[in-house]
């Protein structure tokens, strides 16, 4: 059994994961990081525990999925907004000497990522990459079994590439018209509210689907930006799998086809006869599943992995 | 020796460059591609024997750059507009069997970028983008020694990336507002132009820096979409260094730290700290000394290469 932490802003999920992925055990805790990092390791490890006195399993090593920058190769948690308190905390040698097994952390979308790329939909791709639209953008990117990795391990941020110059709002990134200003959740909301009150981006879906027409055009700009920018994750990265998950990815149905035009009329350079298109399997299990093949991905050789 | 091939649509340029990166002896002929592939063949092994009879050379192996698409696995040529009549040719198998060596073929931007990586300014860079600027715009990534690819081979071609969508003429590729449309030499000289008769870019970064105002703007429309192409990459490939080079660069000058502070400004995502950007070296020898990295990163073990 691989032992599983998926970790977010709001809670940490545990789970024991087994080699073909499925999870055969979870439990749940609050992040509450800014108690500080002793408080929090002893609440992983007190789940990681109960989950293997509940099972009767050992476990042979330990994958994390964390939200926002990490240095994958020290294992240690970065300045994630969300995760005030574990700042520079070195959570995979931690738990690593408390379990005495290997352990490895990776960016949440790229444990994604590596899941699909192992058991999901993307385990026959030559160059997946996965792409995560919700509340932000975050994408991963695994080329011939292999996460892509820049400088210092660096994890690349598509959702902050530029794509219409002076478009939109300004990003917190500093720029305007990068495409997560433009075709997140939160950017499809501030659009068709334009200043009046909030409605949520399921029921502008919801509202578009019955024919009202500022619903429907919200919903055609936000199918265009995400085409625009699945344009160049084409032209940039290559990939014969991209597979799009997230909160706006549920409503996919509504623009999914005319994405799929888009980057097929606008990334010519490069080969696009083979590339396919598709949502994710959106099934709860997909952060369990990515921390074990971060696990998987750094410790188990190829051949064993299935 | 490697014997080296820097195939464009014009010239081919051959010769022999060993494992320092020094070319020993050059030569050069006529691509004449519409007279077919066994003519243009036969040029190149006359060129080749030329070479090893002036000098007295042995090869050990055959690298290619060449323009446009090329398939790198089965070192054929792509359909490239600059090669027509040699579309789908397997040159790198041809010229193996005819020399009794490896041979190995690649993208010519890819193959500058694996030079700088072994022997130019790029060789202590964990990751390394290589951007050529001219009358295109073409880029190779290379990343702990290992070219970037995507599925079947594919090379990101990132003079296409979208940045202001809507923006300039609209390209070739079917976009309009990508990276070559805005920021490639022949950009600069239309929106200088405006219509009028054409001055050519190198004239027109002359007389910006004689202080007329509208080469002024013109070059300052330059610099501001090469740097913001270059947030792009830095986004995307999370680099460490980046090397410019082609025909705009000769006059990087006028633009180059406006660039640099862009991409710091802009590019706040991801590590820039460490990030360097430079002008590449731009001696003439870049074209061969890339042909013969492609032969070393293929079949060289990396501590043998230096």
């Amino acid at each position: 059994m691989i032992a599983a932490l998926d970790i977010g802003g709001t809670k940490i999920a545990a789970g024991l994961v087994d080699r073909t992925g499925r999870v055969v055990a979870a439990a749940q805790c609050p992040t509450r990081s800014e108690q500080g990092f002793d408080d929090g390791t002893q609440r992983i490890v007190r789940l990681i525990r109960d989950l293997q006195q509940r099972t009767g399993k050992r476990i042979e090593g330990i994958g994390i999925g964390c939200t926002g920058p990490v240095d994958p190769r020290s294992g240690t948690i970065g300045n994630a907004e969300l995760l005030r308190g574990w700042w520079g905390a070195p959570l995979a040698e931690r738990l690593a000497h408390e379990f005495d097994v290997s352990a490895a952390m990776e960016n949440d979308a790229d444990a994604v990522a590596l899941s699909e790329s192992i058991w999901g939909s993307g385990r026959n791709a030559q160059c997946l990459v996965c792409v995560a639209i919700g509340t932000g953008i975050g994408a991963g990117v695994v080329c011939n079994g292999d996460l892509y990795r820049g400088a210092d391990g660096g994890h690349p941020e598509i959702g902050h590439m530029v794509l219409e110059f002076g478009a939109g709002p300004k990003c917190y990134c500093g720029l305007t018209g990068c495409w997560e200003s433009l075709a997140s959740g939160p950017a499809l909301e501030a659009w068709y509210a334009d200043g009046a009150e909030s409605v949520s981006a399921a029921e502008i879906c919801r509202r578009a689907r019955a024919g009202e027409s500022r619903a429907v055009r919200a919903v055609e700009r936000l199918g265009r930006y995400v085409g625009l920018g699945l344009v160049n994750v084409v032209t940039m990265y290559c990939p014969d799998v991209v597979l799009l998950s997230g909160g706006v990815m549920r409503d996919a149905g509504l623009f999914l086809d005319d994405i799929r035009r888009m980057v097929h009329e606008l990334a010519t350079q490069v080969p696009t006869n083979r590339l396919r298109i598709d949502v994710a399997d959106l099934a709860g299990e997909a952060g369990l599943q990515g921390a074990a093949a971060v696990w998987l991905h750094r410790f188990a050789p190829k051949e064993t992995r299935f």
